[in-house]
Formats: structure tokens, sequence, C-alpha cells
């Protein structure tokens, strides 16, 4: 299989619905990814995976029902594959757009041959901004394929495990096997969350120890972060509710003991969020709160020096007048104009006023608590 | 069919029930439209389209169940369609009077012979104000007929596809018309979903670049904005619902599972809707929060400045006092009065505490961490 | 019949409960208004109307059963009106209490013989303020008692209609009556609505052009008005629900039909009120942000000024200090004494030095954004 | 029997659980008051009232079912009371610690032969701060007994009403007397929120004339207390609904008539309760917006009155200098030294020049909308 | 026994799940302490404890249906425990795991042959931090087991009761047991509400005497434990009512009884947790409110000061001006240039020119109520 160009591309976020277009019609974008495909066989006591070019005779090999398989498919850059999968397995064409249009929702629907599932896998690109992919299922009676755009993803540790036989995976059936799957997924939300968790509280010291802008704009960062995982994570609760509810012989009892652990986690999860959500508001009033104190400490200031030192600064004006007591043209004396600068010590008597009006002010601020 | 004028008509948003007016008459403003009347009739291998003046003999027609036929009826200056479609068709007057009034919300009502449905297609008006259009739908055997009351809309894509023949359109019955009507006009929604999310995108960048008064108005305008399409979406998502739920033998079970496809992206609106209305509020709140910020600023330049330069002047200002050292008339010596002006070095000293009462405060300012 | 006196009087807009009153107690205020009775009667084809000054004789009248009946009720200051309410009638004293005590909120009741349902009309008084009245209805077979506390009502049209006989009024039976007489209070919600979103356009235009204070009065107003509305609202779509599903006979099918329209008219209501109650907010959160942005425009002209002037006045003070170079008393000479005051072109270089001073600042705040 | 010392004393508000306690254990505070046991027997034609030592005989009495009887005790101070009601009328021990311990929530709960309810009586204590206390009510075939921790209470005009006879009061038996006393105590709380929502009209007619912080402080206060209040009524209305629903043969189907009507009371509290929250947070928004824009009155006033003589201070701070044309040592001369003081008509053309900016600065400041 | 040692450790608040691990897998931390095992055995007459080393033959001892059980047990740092849990007992791996993962929400979960519980102890660690514990049960026909990380808790009310013998505790069965310990965990509960109340009140009082920033920081934190008592207690709540509503035949009908009263409890909690965080809610908005008005008295007195002396200063500064009547040059006399100077009583004039334009301003202010 000829590995496809490893290039970096921009990828627009939800491939959002274009007006107009026929329902039913597999969406391939001019970026799509040439398909990576892994086929994982398995069973007690055999594991195998290959890579495969195309899916072409898959359908034969799936008959075989001595082992489970896993048909791991990333890129969508095939319209034949589709085709494949609607004419040899009977994927109805509603499904294969929702497979191929990743803006889906978390969900579940039966279709009575085959169960068709989505997650959305959490992470972080490139810039460090959340972004969140589709990652859908397909459940067969021993076959589960599993679909993603892209190629990086977070469920590495069930190829390991299904690798090394540990625990139910090799022997509980498609349906463990895609619980797992979820649930990995899901756990990966908890990793995230802790991660917002700690960047909050590192937040809050920052309120404490200097705060400044960017306590603002990292708050509602997280904030908006906390928005979008919740977008995701309601779907999926009710999404895990149906699968625990479902009729579906696909789903095995034994599997929905630990859907019903996923069930809880995914409550746990939207129980974070919701706190996380109150503690950035908390964070955010509180910084604002903070501003309007500082604001209070400036003008204290402000006000402070400036209640002392005008009124002082206009006595010293009136002193600096020049009222004269002797009309340097006539001659003429008037000893009225300003006598307070001719008597001795008029000097001192000023400056001991200024001083009294400073202190009665100090005392006046002191008295309503401005110094502390 | 004459065209009617097409002169520019301020036509009210909603035209509002007037109380004391009987209900079940069908309602024509003065301003109303002359009728445009397509007629379509199609099936898997044919398909034609032709302008009618009047509906008068249309019943006749509709008997053949051959084809299937859609009647787009656009303006609603005559009163004699209605009578016809109330004649001719059975079409209840409370039916209607909901056609004419067009504040209708989006509702299902099924009525046997036929169901009545409401759509409200979103477009922006030429000041690029949101205007919200009502589309109404009667579905019949093989007939639906459709009203606007405006000669513009965002249907021609399925216009299209009726003519090319391609999809399930011309074979999948008149529901399935009308599913792609309303798929349309819901898809419409994203695209100016989108184009919110864009521009709260920019606002939230001129946020962090250069933020004025504009962010706030603008913000502002995307939240009514966003207002309004919720008091859309909602009902929305309910008639959508209800045709699933429906027991009327006119949607075929095919069109539900469509329709269950309409509802996943009714859903998904609602969604965003809600995550933009907080996308909204927290730019709002960021918007408030520099505010804040850029009067501490400012506030911290006058009162370094201020508490700087008070003190400096005031006592430039001592020294600018006259106090006489003696009495110009009368010779009197006072050797006390401002004996500072009269020493050595005066001014040099001066100079010097008055720079030291400068550097202790910006020492103050800078520990207090006012010029970060 | 006596008209009663035209004397203006001050109602109290709820009549509260009084503790330790007994229940089933009919309750005359002593402003209560001398009861105006208008009896009409009609059918098909005969309309006729007069005034009564009791209805004591009223039951054997109503025995005709070729005829409806609308018994509408104004002013309860007669005691022996609902004395023979309870007895020929047989109504309830709990329904007499009631209609009597006008803070009751919009319900259905069904007592098997008749029907009891409230209404709550809003109108204006004449100081502009919102008021709402309670319009009390008893429905039976084939007669309608309507009960208001004061003479004034919207309610006209549906008198013009009975008489003109147009329409379903005068065939439809009483529950039609009933019908179109809530119908038409609730229509008239939608006009003081629709005035109040007008009135908050006008306010956010006068946001854009000379916010003040007023617009926060009057939006509060608005939204106060919203809240009462609200109140009002809820009930009255819970009683038409009541209605809509309601098994008594006393409510035809035909008028269900026309009830869920009604109903629709409340839903839309409460979308309104729930929206313009969102565009008060907005508006007030507009508003601040306004205050808060002409705080930062008013402190920009006080910083910009007084940091400019501010230094500079230091910069003249100081040489407006008296220090000598020569002590006029004994003649000695201090040449360092504020040398530059006898420098050639002293004067010059220290205007140079104030505009350079000046020009830093204005560029400083140039680059700061201050002057957009 | 011994009343009870007068003396006044500090009663908890809450008497919450002590961790560790067992479960039905009858709590009896160091500070209860002594029982005050009045015994009230009556029917259709007798009432006899009088004050019991003990309950001792009290079941013997109970036995005769031509009276019904209504056993009010006030005061916890007698274990034996407790045990007589546990022991003689096989009161559960769980229902006599919910007695006891006066923190319940109000409720309804059935034993079968006898049914166990909680109102709270809303009260202002001598601090005028809202209280409520706890009434407990056990209903028998024929018989009533309330508890009540202090000796007060709102229920004097109950006792009237028996006394007088008038009314359903002594012939609809004991579960009419339990919601007769039910009813009124929630009556009161109409009289309780009228007076908060007088205060809210005058706190708000404070807003216009003069706003002080108090208006705050007020309008918390009420806000506070109106959280206090939902908490009692919410579960209030429950506890009505129970009984509205109740199989229990001791609430007659008469009784629960008049229990719908309390029920509906109930609503209407929860209404005004809401509305009047939203009306005090409308106040404080009014509030917050009234300190903003007295904020920006203050700061225009401080910035005309700066911005206008600053730099006219500026002005003639320039013409205080002191540089010399003539250096009083050297005698030299230095004509370009301010040579403007030395000008004829210099210091009118100076006066000018300051009224000139002067009067540029109050036109810009009017342009600006200042003296607004 | 060796007891374990007794160092202290750094616990980290939530063993989140880790991405990846197989589901079913018990978790034991490197720092889980050595296993404490208490061993109760107690009917109505006996009652004994003692501590185990390990659990091996425990199953043994059980079957001795005779005697109820109760098996505490802290710290999980015995892989061989768990295992014999699973093997002798029949635990579910899933189970064990929960327990080591001591992030689980309350819950209850039914397995038939023993029942699964959580509930979460609230206390403060050593910095009076808010931390919550897990407290898993197991109950089975006749014996309890609980398991907690950590060694300290708020039990032993629970222990001493079962020693002294008093109540139902010994006679009731496991259930009772269970409910006897959830019940006090959750009456502690109420002394940290109350002691958060008791906080707010404090933290009210010093608003109104002296608010200061750590008022906003106390509220925060209160505000943000109440946050994580809610994500407590709302489960703890739902657990609860499935334990009322399981049809489990380990919970007697008598236990039942008394979880409705624990039910109650949580109800209450909630409630409280609700008032409290309207209350924080109150406290934080007036604070605001306080420092917008210390803002505006700070402002006041600025405003006042800097407008009454500026304009003052000013005219001193005129009369500072320097204009010369005759040039000491050229000896040319300037009549013209302040003459005011050289008038009689001049100064005198000019000061009482100051004091009115001083005493207008204060009365400005004064009618403004600046002075209130």
């Amino acid at each position: 299989m000829g590995k496809p160009a490893k290039h970096k591309r921009k990828r627009k976020r939800y491939s959002l619905p274009v007006a107009g277009s026929s329902p039913g019609v597999v969406y391939i974008d001019e970026h799509a990814l040439q398909p990576l495909i892994r086929f994982h066989s398995y069973n007690d006591h055999y594991y195998a995976v290959k890579e495969l070019d195309n899916i072409e005779n898959l359908s034969r090999i799936l008959a075989n029902q001595e082992f489970n398989y896993w048909i791991e498919i990333k890129g969508f850059g095939s319209a034949a594959m589709f085709d494949t999968l609607n004419n040899d397995f009977g994927i109805s064409k509603l499904v294969l757009e929702d497979i191929t249009r990743t803006y889906q929702r978390p969900k579940l629907e039966e279709y009575g041959k085959y169960d068709f599932a989505i997650s959305r896998m959490l992470h972080f690109d490139e810039n460090k901004n959340l972004d969140n992919e589709q990652v859908s299922f397909i459940l067969m009676e021993n076959a589960l394929f599993t679909f993603q755009e892209g190629y990086e993803d977070c469920l590495e540790p069930i190829r390991t495990r299904l690798n090394a036989g540990k625990g139910n995976i090799r022997i509980a059936g498609s349906s463990y096997l895609m619980y797992a799957l979820m649930d990995i997924i899901i756990d990966t939300y908890f990793e995230i969350l802790g991660s917002w968790g700690d960047e909050l509280d590192l937040i809050e010291d920052r309120l404490f120890d200097k705060p400044d802008k960017t306590v603002m704009f990292d708050t509602q960062l997280v904030k908006r972060n906390l928005i979008n995982v919740r977008r995701v994570v309601w779907p999926e609760r009710d999404k895990l509710n149906d699968m625990l509810r479902s009729d579906s012989r696909l789903i095995t009892d034994q599997t929905k003991m630990f859907i019903r652990d996923a069930y809880d986690h995914c409550i746990q999860i939207i129980d974070i969020v919701e706190s996380l959500k109150e503690i950035s508001a908390s964070n955010i009033d509180m910084y604002l709160s903070i501003i309007s104190n500082r604001m209070n400490e400036i003008m204290k200031v402000l006000t402070i020096i400036s209640s002392i030192f005008i009124p002082l600064t206009f006595i010293a004006g009136i002193y600096g007048m020049n009222f004269a007591i002797q009309d340097p043209v006539t001659g003429k004396v008037m000893p009225q104009n300003m006598p307070e600068l001719y008597q001795e010590h008029g000097y001192l008597y000023t400056v001991i006023v200024m001083g009294a009006i400073a202190l009665l002010q100090i005392l006046y601020f002191w008295r309503k608590g401005w110094f502390k």
C-alpha cells in the first residue's frame, strides 16, 4: 500500500452541509487523505494485523466466523471503497454520508444487520487549539469497522491490549471492542479536563499573586473549550444510554455492563465540565472585582496626593501674588495689600498653617480607612 | 400570465393578528403581490414545468395519478385563488388563514386528506438585517402545494435537481419533495450560522488587536439575530419530530428516514445557536473587562504624572511666595522670612529635594507594579 | 336601570386574600361598582340585547333552548345577584368567591353542569401603567356569563360581530362565544407586545444616537411589564391546553379546533415575551458598556490635558521661584542661585523644552490610540 | 396548669441534625418551653375549650365520636407527653422526632391510622428579621393535633371562627380544620409578600429620587428573604399537591375541593416570589447603572473644571516666571527674556488668550454633550 | 496485626481514570495504605470487635447466620485482599475497581447476591481545604463491608452506638447499619454547611462594617466549596432514591422507612446548598456595589477639592504674573498692565472673589447632594 503524502493540510473544523446537495451522497473533499486500511483478525488465541490496499475481497474473509475482525479505515480519499461498503456490506448511503460528513454529533443508529455509531475524539491541534475528530463505528456480527478522517488517533493502547491479549478484549466479541474504543476516547476527555482544571488552579493562583489581563483571556479560552466539550459530551451520554437500552443483538449483555461504566464516566465528565464552567465564571468575577479594587487603589493615591497638595499650592499661589504695597510709578503706599508678606514670621505661620491643613487631611483619610 | 409590477415595497416583518377579526378569514394585504404560479409535473422519466394564471382547472389535472405535482404559489394577491383552494381542494379556512397570516411558527397539522406544514426561511434583506419568511406546505397524495409571500427564495437547487432527475427526488413521492424543500431551508441556517461564527471569530480578533465600541454593537447584533433564529429553530425541531412520529399515510416511511437526518441537522443548529450565544456572551464579558483594564491604564497615567508633579509644583509654589525680609515701606528687616531664598545653593538643594521626591514616588509606583 | 355614578375611584390592583377570612365567601368591596347587566339573546337569524336591572327571572328565560344567551355582568356591587347565581343557577360559592376576588390566575375548572374559566385582560390605566383585569366566564349549555369588575373592556368587536351576524359567532354555540372572547383578549396582548417591541427598537436607536439614563429607566419599565405579562400568559397557556384536552361536553369539538389556534397564539406570545426580555437585557448590557466607554472618554480628556499641563506648570513654577542671587539686606551675591533666569535666551530655551515635553506626551498618547 | 415563665429566650433558628444521634429519638432542647395544651371540643352546635396540664387521659375522651377535637400543643418541654403520644395514640417515634426537630420542610406522610403534615409559619422576630416556625399536624378520624415550638402564632382567626361557628369550620370535620389552619398560614405569606412588594416599590421610588447605598442593602435584604420564602413555598406546594392526590380516607373529598384553592394560592405565591425576585434584580441593575452614571457626572465636573483651568494656570505660571531682562548683579540687559511682560497691553492680550482657550474648551465639551 | 506506618502522605484528590487501562482491574496506588481490617460481630445481646490481618477465612465465619457482621476495611494496599473478595465472596471485578478508583459518584448497584453502594464523606484536610473521600459499601445478607482509602473517618458514633447496643442498630440487620453509616455521613454535611452559613453571615457583617477584598476571596472560596458539595449531593440524592425504590431483598422495608428520612435530609441539604449559593452571589453583588460606591466617594473628594482649588489657584496665578507697569530698562510706563496689583484693597477684593467662587461651588456640590 502506498503511504499517502505527509504534507500538512489545512482542514476545516466542521464540514458543514452545503445547501442543495442531495442527501445520501458520500462527500469526498479534494483534500481527503488516501485511505490507510489496517485489518486486525483475532480470537482467543490468535492475533494478526496487516495493512490492506483496498477492501474488495473483505466480505468473503469476514464470512469466517472463527475470528473477530477489526477493520480500521483512516482517510476517505477513495470513492471506490465506499461503493464496496455499500455493495458488498449493504451499508446504507445515508450512513456513508454521515461517515464522510464529519460534523455529526455522537449517536447510535440501528439498522438490523449492523449498528452505526459515532464518537468524537478530542485532541489539540498544532496550535494548541482544541479540535475534535469524528470516529465512526459500524458494528457487525463478528466485525467492527472504524472510520477516521485523519491518520493520528488516541487508540494505540487498544491495539497494544489486542496484541497482548490480556483481559476481555480478545474474547468478548466485537461489541466489547467497540466499547473499549469508545471508552478510551472518553478517558482522554478526563485528561483534557484535568489539564484545564490545573490551568484554572494556576489562573486562580495568578489572581492572588499578580492578576493581569491574560487572566481574563486564558479563562475565557478554557471556558470556550468547555463549551465545545459540552457540545460533544451531552450527545455522547445520550448515545451511551441508547446503547444501554438497545435491543440490538449485536451488543452483548456483558458489553452493556461495561457500557454502564462508560456511561458513569460520561456523567462524571458532564459534572466536571459544569464545575469547571462555574469555576471559570467565578475566576472572571474575581478578576473583575480585582480590577475594580485596583482602580480604587489608584484613585485613592491620586485623591490623597491631589487633595493634600492642591490646597497647599493654592495657598502658596496666594502669597506668590504681586499685589504691591507701593505703586512703583506713583509711589502711593497701600498697606492693606498683602500685609502678611511684610509681617515678621509671616512665612513661618504660613508653613505651619499648611502643615496643619495637610495633617487634618491625612487624619481625615486615615479615619476613612484609605491607608489600609 | 402577467408578471406583477417589480416596484420595491416595504413589507412589515410580521403581520400580527388584529384584535377583533373573525378567525378563519384569509388575510390579503393591500401590498400583496400578484400570485406567480409555477406548476411542475413529474415522474420517474418525465418532467415539465409551466407557469399558470390561475388554479381553476387544477383539481382535474391532479386526478391523474401517473404524475406527481408541485404547485408553487408565490404572492397572495388573489382572493379567488384561496376560494378555489377551499372549494376545489377542501382546504380548511383556518389553514388558508395561517398561510396568509405569515407570522406562524413552524408546525405540522394533519387533516386526513392533506397535511399542512410551515417552515420559516431565513434570509437577509437589502439592509443586511435578518428576515425570515414563511413557507407553507400542503401535502396531498400526489401533489405538493407551497406558498410564499414574496418572489425570492432559496429553493432553486431543488428545481435543478428535479429537472436533472438525479437522486430520489423524482421517484420518492411528494412527501420526499416536501422533505427536500424543508431540508434545503434548514441547510441555509447552517450557512448563516457559519457566517456569524466567522463574524464572532473576527470580533474576537478585534478584541485582542484593537477593541473599540463597535465590538459591543456588532456582538449584540449577532446575539439578537441568534435570539431570532432560536425562536424559529425550536418549533422547527418540534415540527420535524411530529413528522417523524406522524401516523399520516401521506408521509412515507422512506421519507421519514430522511426526515430523521433533517431532525439531526436541526439539533445541531440548536447546538450551534446555543454555543454562539455563549461565545457572544463571553465576547461581551471580555470587552467589558478590556474597558475596565483600559480605564485602569488611563488612571495610572494620570495618577503617576499628577502624583509626581503636584507635590513638586507645590514646593516650587512655596519658593514663589513673596514673603519679604525687608519691608519696602518701613525698611524693617525680617530675616526669618524665607531665609532659604537667600542662602547659597538654596536653589540647588531645592532641586535635589524635588528630584528625590520624584524618585521615591517612581520607586513606589514601580514596586506597586504600575509600570507593567 | 340606574347607571352608576361615574366618579373616578382608586382601585387596588390586586385584592389579595385577607388572612383569616372564611373560604367560599363572596367578597364585595366598599368601592364595588353597581352591576351593569347586558343580556344578549341570539341565534342564527335573531339578535337582541337589553340591559337588565337584576338577574332574578333569568333562569326561566334561559330554559328556552331556541336561543343562545350571553349575560355580561360588569361591577360586583350587589350581594343579591351572587345569591341568585348560587340559588337559581347552582354556581358554587367557591366559584363566586373566585369571581369577586379578582387576583386569580387564568384557569379552567369543570363543575359538570357548568365550566368556570378565568382570563386576564391587559390594558393601560390612566397613568400609562400596565394593569390587568380579571374576566370570569361561566359556560352553560346555551348560555355564557361573563364577569368584569370595571365597566371598560376590549370586547366591543365581539358585540359588533354578534350584531352583524357574520362568521361562526351566532351559529357555533356558547363555547365558541367564550373562545371568541378569550381570543380577542389574547389578541390585545399582541398589540401591547408589539408596542413594547417598537419601544425597545426606539430605545435601541437612542442607545446609538444619544444614550442617557432614561434609556435604563425605560428599558426597566418595559422589562417589568414583561415580567407581569409572563405571569399572566403562562397560566393562560395552561388554561387553553386544559380546554383542548377537556372532556366537558360544554366545549364542542369545533370550538376546540379554534382553541388550538388561540393556543398557538399563546405560545407565540410567550415566544415574543421571552425574546423581548432578552432584547431588554441586551439593551441594558449595551447601555452599561456605553457608560463605561463614555467614562473612558472623559478620563482620557482629563488625563491628556492634566498629563500635558501639570509638568509644564511645574517647570513654570520652578522659574517662578524667588531664589535670590543677591541678598537684599547684606548684598551678598550667590551666582549659583537660579542662574538660568539671568541667562540670555533662558526664556526661549525654557519654552522650547516645554514644547518638546508636550509633543512627546502627545506622541505617547497618540501611539496608545487615545485620540481615536 | 402553671403558665411557663415568660422570660425572653434566644432560640436557634434551625435545630439542625446532630451527627451521630440515633434516629427516632425525640429531641428536647434545654430551652424547650413547658407545654401549653389547649383542648377544643366541638360539633355543629357545641364548642368548648379548656387548658390541660397533660394529655394522659385524652385517648379515652377522643373515643367519643360525637365531637371533633383540636388539641393544640405549644412548647415541647415534656418528654412524658411524647411518650403518651407514642403509647396511647401509636404515633411513630420518627414522626415525634420530626415534630421536635423543627427544621423539617413542609411535607405530608400517611401512616394509615393518622396523617402527619408539616407547615411552616412565616413571621418577623423582634429584630424585624424573617423567621419561620414549624407547625406540625397529626390528623386522626375525629381529632387534630397541632404542635408548635413557641407560644405565639397567627392562628387566632381560626379560633374565633370556631367559637363563632360560622361557615364550614364546625361541621366539615378535622381535615377541614387542618386545611383552614394551613390556609391561614399560607394567607400570611401573601401579607408578607405584599409588604415586600410595597417595599420594593418604595425602593424603586428612592432609586428615582435619591439613590444611596441603603437601596442596595434593603433590596438585598428583601431578596434574601425571598430566597428563604421560596425554600418554604416549593415544598408547601408539593405537600398540598400530595394532599390533593392522597388516598387517605382521613382527608374528605369536600376538603380536597378547598385544598385545591389553597394549592392555587400557593402557585400564586410562587409566582409573586419569582416576580419579586426579578424586580429585586432589576432594582439592583438600576442602582448599579445609577452609580455608574453618577460617577460619570462626577468625573465630568472634575474633567471640565480641570481641563479649563489647568492650561490657564500654566499660562499664568509662564508669566509668573522670573526670567530677568537685566542681570541685577552685572547689569547685563537681555531683551529677549520674556519681552511679553514689558509690552504695553501684554496683560490684556494674555487675559484675552486665556478667555479664548476657556471658551474653546467649553464649546468642545458642549458639543460632546457633557453639559446635559 | 501490624499497624501501618503513620507517615504523612500527599494523596491526589481524585484518582482519575488513565486512558487505555483495561476495565475491571483493581487499582493499587504505590502510596496505598496497608489495610486496617476491623471485624465487628453482633446481634441483639452480643457485640465483639477485633482487628484482622487478612480476610482469608472470613467467608466461613460469615456463614454463621446467628450474627450480623461489619467488616471495616481501611487502606487498599493489598492485592491479595481484593483477590479474596473476588474469589471467596464473588464480588465482581468491576465493583472492586470502583472501590479502588476513588473518584466515583454516589450510586447504588444491585448484583443479586450483594448490593454495592458508594457514599462520599466530606472533611477538611490539614490545610482547611474541603476534601471528600469515598466510602464504599458491599451489603450482603448478614454482613456489611465498608471500604475507605484512608484511616480517618467520621463514623465513630456508629461504633459507639453499636457497642452500647441502644436503639435499632443491633437488631435491625445489615441494611440498617448501612443506612446508619450513610446517614451519619450526610449529617456531617449539615455541620459543614452550617459552618459555611455562619461564615457567609460573618462575611455579610464585614460587608457592612469594613468591606475589603478578602470579602471577595472568602466568598468565592465558600462558593467553590458549595459547587463541590453539590457535585456530591445530587447523586447522593439519586442513590437514596434508588435505595427507596429498590427491589433488592437485602434492603428491608423497615430500613427503607429510615432511608426516606435520610432522603429528606438530602433534599434539605440541596436546598441549603442552593440558598447558600444564592447568598454568596448576593454577597458578591453587594461587595461590587460597595466598591463602586467607594469609588464614587473617592472621586467626590477629589472632584470637590480639585474643583474648588484649581480655579482659585488659577486666580492666584494670574496675580502672580510679572507683567510690568514700567520697563526696568527703558523706564517706559504701561499703566494698563495689571492695574489691579496697584489698586488699594486689590488684595482684599481678590480674596473676596476667591471666597465667593469657593462658596458657590460648595453650594453647587451641596445641592447635588455630594456631601451626604
